[in-house]
This record gives C-alpha cells, sequence and structure tokens, in this order.
C-alpha cells in the first residue's frame, strides 16, 4: 500500500497535468533515473560537426542534459557547450534512451559496432541529402534498416544548424517529423516543443524521403508559373518588337530600335499582366462547367486543372508583379530624353506653323480614361497581393480571404478588361494599326479575359446558379435518379456537411 | 500489489512528462484500450460530407484511429481513407468517447436515436451556419440540449475543409474552441495539438455562438472605417468637382470635363489620406483629455471613443492606401495627352510672342518644396503600414511598436500639414481661388490635423505632461483627496503595477 | 487494493495522455486539490493594478481559478471579472502555490510580511523596468533573494496588459520564461499554453536581466545600419550640394538652389542605396577570404565582422527602402515645374532658330538603358524586400531564402552596377564633369560594388571554389597536415555532418 501510494505521487510528478505538487517538497524526483521530468532529461548525440553542436546548444539551453558521443572525445570537447558531456560513443549511448544521429548517411554504417548498447532505444535521424532522391530509400529509413532494434525518428532537417542556435525567437518555425512508432514520434515531439519549435507530424517513416527532399526544394510551386510568364513575356516581346521596330525599319527605313529597353518591354508587360490574371480565374470556370456537366462534385477534375487550381495563388502574384512594373515603366516614361525630345519637336513644329492648338478631346478623354482604370485595377491588384501574405491569409476566415481573392479581384479582372479597351478605344478598327497585318496586341489579350467574364456572368443566371450551389452543397444529378425519395429528404442531406460550401467554393 | 505496480506503469506510459521507458519494453500499451495515448486514441466521426472526409484524412494522418459512423456506410466508404473504418452511425459511436459531430443542425434530431450509446461522450460540433445569428441559440447549444447526457465541445468550425486536409503547414493555424467542461475541453485541444493545429480556449460553451459567428464574419473591423473614407471621398469629390468643373463650366463656358477622372480624384484623394491620418491620432487627443478632465485613468471612455480608438489602425492603412494613389495618380499627371497638350500650346504661344523666360522662381520652389514633403511622409507612412503587419507588428516590442506608429506616425501627420501648407502657399488668400465663394480643400483639410498637432504641442507642456503621465501610473485624483497618506505611501503605489504604463499609453 | 486502483485511477485523469476517460463518470475531479488538472488550478495574483486585472481576466477566461491577494480588497474587488476572489494577501497565497507577483520592484520587499505562507511556492515575476540596467541584479533575482524558500520563474513582463486582456488571437506570441527550476518552469510553461500563448525557454533565472530589456529595446538591430545610412546620406549629400549648387553659383553666380530639395537629393538617394546594397555582400566576401586565408570555418571571426554580417539584413532594407525612394523621387521630376519651365525655354529657343531637330540618339539610349536597368533592379529588390518578411522568410527552407538573397540579390547588385555605368556613360571622362576636381559621385560609388563583384568572380575560380566548398564542409588545412591519413578517411568526414553547408554559406 504504501509503496504504490509513493508511487502514484510519483506518477503525478511527472505527468503534465499536475503542477506544482513536486516542487512542494520531493525535489529529489530529478535525480530518479525511471522518473525525470521531459526538461530534465539526458539526451545523447553522435557526431560533433557544426549541427551536432547546434543540437548540443539548444538542448543544454532547454534545459536537458546532453552527452556526445564522439571517437576523439578530448579533441572535441572544446566544440561543445561546457554543460555537455563529450565521452567515446559507446559510453554516451549507454546513458541515454534518445540519440540524435548527427552524422553523414555515408557513416550510418560505423555506428553498426554500436548496435548492441543501441537496442531499443529511439534514434533520431536529422540528416540531408545534397540532392533529390539520390538514394533509392531516405536515409531514415536506411538507418532503420541498420538497426532493426532501434526505433528511427526522421525530424530535424528542416531546420538549419543556424535556426537551432539562434532560437526560435518568432516561436513557429515547424520541425517535421514521422515514425513508424506514436510513442517514439509523441516524445520527440516534446522534445522540439521543450526546444520551443512546433513540431508536425508527418505520419509514417515512410514520410521520411518526402521530409528529406524539403531542405533542397527550390520554390517548386512557383516553377510552372515563372516559366509561364516567361514564356508569354517572350511571345509577346517578340510580337510587339516586329509590330514596334521591325515594321517600321523595313517599311521605312525608320530607326525605332530604341524602344526596346522601355517602350517594347511596356507594351509586353501587361499583355502578361493581364493574360495571367485571367489565367487566375480561367481553371475555376473550367471546373464549375465540369461539376455541371457531370452533374456532381464529387468527381475528381483532370490532374492538369487540379495543378492548375494549386497555382492560382502564384499566377496571381506574378500577374501583379508584372502589373507593377508596368507602372513604374509607363511613368517613367516622360521622363526619359525620347519624349523630352518628341515633345520639343513638336512644339517648334508647330511654333514655326503658327499653331498653337494641338488639343484633340477625343485623345485626352481616351488617356485619362485608360490610366484612371489602369490605376484603380492596380489598387485592387495590390490589395489582392497583400492578403496573400501568409501572417494576413491567416488572420482572414474563409469568407473573407475569398471576398478579397475572389470578389475583388474579379473585379480587377472587369477594370483591367476596362483599361484594355479604353487603351484600344477605336484603333483595333484602323487598318494602320495593323502592321504586317499584325493585330495590336490589346485585340489579342482580350481573348481568355473576355471569355471569363461571359462565363462569371453565365454562372449568374439564376438556373445555372441554383443548380451550381446545389452540386456544392453536395447534390449529385445520378444519386436523385436512383433513389429520389430517401435521398432528398433523409440521407443525401443529413450526411452532406458543413463545410461543404466551403470547398465548393474554392474552385 | 502486483497489479498496481503494474497500472502504475501504464499510467507512466502514456503520461506525457516520462518518455522513452514505454519503448524499451512493453509496446502492448497501444492493444490496451483504457490507456491508450493520445495520438493512438479511436476517434469517431458522424456524417460523411466534406468535413467528415477532410476530418478523416487530418486524423489517420496524426496517427489517430478513425471510426466512420454513416447510413450508408458501404456506399460511403469509398470517400474515405483506407485507415479510416465506415461502418454504421450506432457501431461507430460504441467504438470510441470522442465524436465529430459533421452533419447539418438541421438533421441533428435524427441523431437522437443515438441518445443512449453516446451516453457520457464528448461531442464535438464543428458545424457553421450560413447566416449570421440565424438561429436563437448556437448549433453547440442546441446539441447540447439534445444530448444533456453528452459533454459538447464546440470547435473546427474556424477550420476549412481545405486546411484539414492539406495541413497547417504553416502551424500557427488557430482552433477556437469552447466548452462548459475543462477536461473534455483539454481532451480535444490535445487532439488538436496532436493534429498540428494551434488550441485556442474561447471559455464555457456560450461563446459558442460567438464561435459560430466567426467564419461568418466579413472585415467588420473594416467596416465604419471603409465607409468613414467612402463618406469623405464622396464630400471631397463633389466639392472639388463643383470647383474644378462646374464653375468653369458655368462661368466661363469652358469644357473641363476631362478633369474628372484623374485631376478631380486627384485633388480629392490627398484630402481623404491627410484627414483620415489626422482621425488616426485624434482620438487619442480626445482619451488623454478626458483622462486630464476626470483625473483618473479607470474612467470607461463613451463607447463611440473605445471603438474610434480600436479602428485606428484601419483608418490609418485606409489613409496610407489613399495616399499611396494620391501618389500614383501624381506621378501619372506628366504622361497624360493632355498635359502633352498644354504644355506644346504654352510654348508655340510663348514662341510666337519670341518669350523664351518663363522662370518663376516662387512656382518653382514652391513645387520642389511641396513634392519634397510629400515623398518623405508617404515614406514614413510606408513604414507605418509595414509595421502594421502582422508578422512584424508580432516581432516588435511594445516600446518599438509605439514607437513606429506613434512618433513616425505623428511626425508623418507633420510632414503633410508642412506638404498642404506649400501646396497652398499663398493661395488660401487670393480671392480667384474662391469658386462660388468656396475656398480651396487643402484650407478646409487643415482644420482636424492642426488641431491634434496643437493638443500634441499642449500635452507637452511640463506641468500637463507631468500630470498625464502620473494618471497613466495610476495615480487619480479622488482617491488622493480621500485618503492621502496611506494611498500615496503604501497602497496606491504597491499595488499599482508594471504594466500601468503600456495601458495608459495605449492611448 | 481497492484505494491504489482509483488513486491510479485519479492519476489517469490529469495526465495528458488519457482522454475520455475521467468523463465518463467521475467528475468530482474538480473538487479534489491534490489532483486538478492543468486548466482548474488555482492562481494565486499579488497586486491590483492594470497588469494584475488582465492576468485575472485571461485566466479565468482560460478556465483557471483566480485568487487575487489585496491589501484593500473590498475596494479592489470591483475591478476584477466575478470569478475572480479577491481577498486578503495572505489568505490568497495559502489557497494555491503558484503566485504572479504583479507589484512594482520598490515594493518587493512589502511582501516580506507574506514570507512564512510563500514557503515553497512558485512565484512568477512579471515586472518590468523604466530604464534598461537600472538594477545591478534582476528584479526576479532581486525577488528570489528576498524570497529564498520560494522557486521564482520570470515571464509575461514581454506582454501587454492589453494583449493579456485581448487574447492572442494569432497564436504565436511568445511568452519569455526563464527559472533555476526546470519543473517549475514547465508548469508555468504549461500555464502559458493554456493562456494560449507560446512558452519560449530561456534558461536559468540569470537570463532575468536579459528578458527584462527586451520590452525596454528600441530597434537594437537597427542602430547602426539606420546610423550607417544617414552618415553616408549625409556625406554624399554635402558633396553633391557643393557639385550642384555651390559650384554654379560660385564660379557662374547661377542661382541653382532649386536643386537642393529634390534634385541634390535625388542624386544623393541612389549613392547610398547602391553602396549600402554592396555593404551587404561585402562581408561575405570577407569572411570567406579569412575562411581560405586561415584554411579552415573554426576559426572565429573577428567582432566587428560578426557584428556586420548580422546585420545585413538591416543595411539591404535601408538600401532597398533608399532606393524605392530615389524611384519615386525620379518619377516625380517631370512634374516639376522647373521641368515645365525648362521644357518650354528650350522648345521657344528652337522655335526661335527654326531648329525642329533636337534629337541626339546617344542621350536617348543612355536613358531608355539606364532607367531600364534602375526598374529591373528595383523589381528584383523588392523581391528580396518581401522575402525579407518574417512570415515569408519562415515559409522558406534554407537553399530558397538563401536563392532569393544571395543569388537574386547578387543579380541586382549586378545590374544597379550597369545602371550606374549607364547612367555614367562617357561622362566620367569629361573634364567639365569635374567641377572643384571633384568627380561625379557615381563614379565613388562604383568602388565598393565593383570590388564586391570582382571577389565573387574569383570565388567562382574552379581551384577556388573547390577549396571553398571542401573549408565550409569541415575540412581544416591544419588538421590535414597533422594527421592526414585517419582525418580524411574516417574521422573528420565521418563527424562532419549534414548541417555544415548550412551554416557554412551563411557567410
Amino acid at each position: 500500500m504504501d509503496v504504490t501510494c509513493k508511487q502514484a505521487e510519483e506518477v503525478i510528478m511527472m505527468s503534465g497535468g499536475d503542477m506544482a505538487k513536486p516542487l512542494l517538497g520531493r525535489r529529489n524526483v530529478d535525480n530518479d533515473p525511471n522518473l525525470v521530468p521531459t526538461a530534465g532529461r539526458t539526451i545523447g548525440i553522435l557526431g560533433s560537426g557544426d549541427f551536432a553542436r547546434s543540437l548540443a546548444i539548444r538542448l543544454t539551453f532547454s534545459g536537458f542534459k546532453v552527452v556526445v558521443g564522439s571517437r576523439n572525445p578530448k579533441r572535441k570537447a572544446s566544440l561543445f557547450p561546457l554543460a555537455a558531456e563529450v565521452t567515446f560513443q559507446a559510453d554516451a549511448v549507454k546513458k541515454t534512451d534518445i540519440i540524435f544521429v548527427a552524422v553523414f548517411r555515408e557513416h550510418y554504417s560505423m555506428l553498426c559496432e554500436l548496435s548492441d548498447v543501441l537496442t531499443g532505444k529511439i534514434l533520431v535521424d536529422v540528416s540531408n541529402n545534397t540532392e533529390m532522391n539520390l538514394h533509392k530509400e531516405s536515409n531514415a529509413e536506411y538507418l532503420a534498416s541498420l538497426f532493426p532494434t532501434c526505433t528511427v525518428v526522421k525530424g530535424f532537417n528542416v531546420i538549419s544548424a543556424w535556426t537551432l542556435q539562434s532560437g526560435p525567437r518568432d516561436g513557429n518555425k515547424q520541425v517535421l517529423i514521422c515514425s513508424d512508432n506514436q510513442e517514439a514520434k509523441r516524445t520527440v515531439a516534446e522534445i522540439i516543443r521543450v526546444m520551443g519549435f512546433t513540431p508536425a507530424d508527418m505520419g509514417s517513416l515512410s514520410s521520411a524521403c518526402e521530409i528529406e527532399n524539403i531542405p533542397l526544394r527550390l520554390l517548386p510551386a512557383w516553377k510552372i508559373p515563372v516559366f509561364l510568364a516567361l514564356g508569354l513575356f517572350l511571345c509577346f516581346f517578340t510580337y510587339n518588337l516586329v509590330r514596334q521596330v521591325i515594321h517600321p525599319y523595313i517599311r521605312e527605313q525608320k530607326n525605332k530600335f530604341y524602344k526596346i529597353p522601355i517602350e517594347v518591354v511596356n507594351t509586353t508587360l501587361p499583355c502578361v499582366a493581364y493574360v495571367m490574371l485571367s489565367l487566375v480565374y480561367l481553371p475555376g470556370v473550367l471546373a464549375a462547367l465540369l461539376q455541371l456537366y457531370h452533374g456532381t462534385k464529387y468527381r475528381r477534375f483532370p490532374d492538369w486543372l487540379d495543378q492548375w487550381l494549386q497555382h492560382r495563388k502564384q499566377i496571381g502574384l506574378l500577374s501583379f508583379f508584372c502589373a507593377a512594373l508596368h507602372a513604374v515603366y509607363s511613368l517613367a516614361l516622360p521622363m526619359r530624353r525620347s519624349h523630352r525630345y518628341q515633345l520639343i519637336e513638336t512644339a517648334v513644329k508647330q511654333a514655326m506653323e503658327k499653331k498653337p492648338d494641338v488639343w484633340i478631346e477625343e485623345e485626352v478623354w481616351r488617356m485619362e480614361m485608360y490610366i484612371s482604370f489602369g490605376i484603380i485595377a492596380l489598387g485592387l491588384l495590390s490589395l489582392l497581393a497583400i492578403t496573400s501574405l501568409p501572417s494576413i491569409a491567416n488572420s482572414l476566415n474563409w469568407r473573407e480571404f475569398s471576398f478579397v481573392q475572389s470578389t475583388l479581384g474579379f473585379i480587377a479582372l472587369v477594370i483591367s478588361t476596362l483599361h484594355t479597351l479604353t487603351y484600344g478605344w477605336t484603333r483595333a478598327f484602323d487598318e494602320n494599326q495593323y502592321k504586317f497585318y499584325l493585330p495590336p496586341t490589346y485585340t489579342l489579350t482580350l481573348l481568355v479575359p473576355c471569355t471569363v467574364i461571359l462565363a462569371k456572368v453565365f454562372f449568374l443566371l439564376p438556373c445555372v446558379r441554383q443548380r451550381l450551389l446545389r452540386i456544392r452543397r453536395g447534390w449529385e444529378k445520378d444519386m436523385q435518379q436512383k433513389c429520389p425519395s430517401t435521398l432528398r429528404v433523409v440521407g443525401g442531406a443529413s450526411e452532406a456537411d458543413p463545410g461543404t460550401q466551403q470547398i465548393g467554393e474554392q474552385v
């Protein structure tokens, strides 16, 4: 009886729930190896490189006892914090149950001599590769295959030695972990939390490959959108080059090459920005059409559409970037020497002809209008860009995010269209604008955006809108036909769910 | 004895404190249904819509066993991850103690047949409404009233099915929860943490209504500031329209309508920006006056002032937005065709009169000065806007935040005033500027900002400043009169506190 | 037996691991003072100021029982939430084991009468000072010296009363804590987590001084960079003033003072931006040279270099700020009255001489080129600035961050150099540009950037590059000479580590 009471009391001391009790009388708990609380545990580190050192610094700082296993403890001791014990590998391993393995994959096999003392312990694999998918199996799985009696947890590889040392001052640095053993994962997660990082469970050890690839990624979500933007830029640039520079050179032997760095770029950028913006809204239109066609939202979209839907944010941000550059280029136009020279030339010619009146009301209105629309569209796009910042997107609920990104974004698309239309004015019907029979760029760019706008208007028709809403709440065309009575009254609805609308509207 | 020892040991295994021990020998803990650790628990889900599915995906991913209760398990099984068990509702409920109720409110009553098997269990209400305050009581309270033997926890409704599925990669997505039972709330909070989200306790179940309204909010903090900005814009726009367009049309039959899209807007925007900026600092001045008048900071401010104080950030950001638009509009002025025509016209006229000298030193200085002040003010305002970003505001301590927002912001107000004054120059005293007896807009906008600046200067007078500081540290006029001795020596100060200054200075 | 079973069961109830069990039958757990779970604990607060009140509000909101100890409970009770018990100090202390001490340091000694009842309890020191390093020892250490029988934990001082009251809606507000007692720290950390904040362990109580200084800091990392920028600005401004204003005034009696607010500032800003940008990359070059020279990366850099390396982010952001201002100033140039007058003057003169042709092809090209380079450099710099935002930097892995900051940043430096070179064109060799024998500013600014670019090119030479890579993976010149065989084959590599490259590349 007495003993069990004591045991139960000791249990209390280390459980997360009870809090002040242990402090009241019995502090010898720290000396009991079986009952040490998280923050007082001994943790082992194998290896003595930078990462091992940074780990040791952070762990001792967070209140852990650290024992470092090295092949040459005497030489390496000076590299570690004083509070850390540096000893031989076998020695270090015996003193603890959780061991960070901070050596290169190529040297894992050298640890095999420690196989016996490692039995039953948790090994934390912190290694990274230098190239993606260099090996068949992940480092962590390879380690697990070498030490079948150990429990391997993958983790910490996404954190740089630098961040480890300086500490997670901003408090939301994630450490991704995975393991086949829930308990070991929980243990490591607790250590991560005590160190001040946020653990993120990535499932079983087979995810190790994915986790090991993360530090090697180079903005994967941006690749397609950036190539898309570059591709569009090249196409439009060549097209505009032909129309604005090559054509006058060939037809009229006029040297307009000075236009390349600014004017040609500045007629290309808005085309890219405008087309990219419409490409943000096009996949949603296609998805809605597919949903209408199939009469259900439970049918998976084709892969290309899925990919496209997931890249909308990046496409939108690149569109904004091009639009902002276009704005700066446009504002820089009157600064240029060429603008000045042309102005003076015109003025001098008019003066020589004694014609002070040059005012063309239509031209004035055209320009006031399209500049105005352009600025408004840019203002709206900048709001969209700002709400894409992670810290702001996080503070918005889904309805607010969708209001800014869908509603305001679509309004920006409409105003950009007005900007393009007023810029074009009647010139699309002027034969002189067709150089080499090539129509002006703005007429080409209008195609996709106008399609998107018309489709969106079509979705606003009451009958279409109603059907879409029903589909997005979980209604299915086929379901209804098969068992109309029950499903409409009971099943369909009762098992649909409150989040439906959210997923449905994402598209 | 033996048994209790074993029990205590098993307890150890699941307590957060101990870490590696359970792994050393006894892994059968996973099979003991009463002692399963958090991450191995079985969790039930009622419903089979999108949200149910996303929940199942995330839960299985985080290491939970998931059992889904459906009316038609065979049909729905294919929609769920393989690891999740899909069975009949009553069956599912029996297998677990924590059940996510992912059905619409309208179908809660259909669950009543499960009443018996649900007794004593935790129900997590994840539902949302389609409209604010649609029902008298919150969904969670309604659920609790239907199942009085259950413990209801509200939560997860602020997370979209999308976020659930894709996982909280950035690690600081909050899940608001509330419940009348602390223990149940703690249990759900732990599950939330294991899922990688951050639980945020909102108190008792009566907060459910508030939590359910959160996903339905549409930027509530922005409503008043946006309407304020729109209101000011409309007033100033009409005023400027009359002065700049209507007046020359009526008096001189001059067609100046082309000025509407850019010039009139561009004289309106700076007015809005400037007045809004001063409205950021006005409530602080009023609050300080109230504190001085009442001789205490413990008197609540009137509601309108409280509201105003809380909207300063939004008002300031809108002011910056208008100022930035004003900058872009101004920079676009020389791009316009109208500007070009006027320039050529003037040049031609001067050339015809053989007068090359058009330099007016005063005009030159006026413009260099006000453009310069304008750019500096915009630069300062952009610093303010950047420090308003949540991720940056979080990394600043209170003193730094207040330095940027109060000190730099006030300097921006002073420089904006200089911008306005140099823009006005002596034209405020020129009779020709008064169209229809209406003074130029900039003279009107100076009113509030100058009041604020004068008040701030007044607060810097030593005697006023001293009194304000004392009040903000907790000193009270009345207190002193009633019991001067004790309070000054002991009570007042010893019970005042270190955070005082912070709250006091907030105003 | 029976009893122990019950005890074990009660233990289960409060341990973090088990979850639903306690709810099934036994809710009387809340009444057992020894076994209360975290969220139901009683917590004491000494003091009744704003901070005490805010603490009480947040604690009761998070499910704690709060007992406030005041010298005058009756008077103060009304200030606290209803759920909090307000009583005499000694009374309050007896009811709990964790006490927040929310009184000023000057009044700590008044608590000495409570010494007996406080024995063995945890005191949380939340105090702040009004000045840095005002006292020899930190407030927390002073409190600990007054109450040697208590365990003191420092914490919460970095949170404002305002944030406490309004709650951490964004969920990543850190609360820094430190204490000599791990268990007490863990207890307080758990309370912090339940309150919705993120605890960050700062080690032993000797860190209290550092924690207490945090709320008093005023952007310490920005001080040196800002003074550097101001210093450079002043130097270049004076230099440009002499060349652009003083020189024509003295030599030709021309009044060019109107150039001061915009033109002189606008030739100064790009110099500051450009030099600052090169100063971001110079310390990395110096560090690499040092590493090459010493043949190891384990030698500490001199302090000034270390400091410099740590301020690169701030220097870079200030460079971007100057560059952005330079862009706005430049774009504003054609708006100015002086620009207009000069234009008209030239036009009129040309018209009077009947010379319509003013086109100088070289001048046109120069300007088109340098404006173009300038806009591209600004675009790249803005990408760098955006990825410096904490929320974006957090979402990038190290490789991505380094790609943007090092690679794109260096490209921005190269393009800025092209911008400067094309701006200069052949004017650097034109004698008329040397006013008072002073060369134009842009020739001066080219010095540091060109050095950096040449050094970077030097590092790309295969032999240098190879050696640098080896050094950064942990290779050492001396090591190799002393024991070449073992270290190269086994030790050196096997104990090097996967994070090496990361730290090495930071420089």
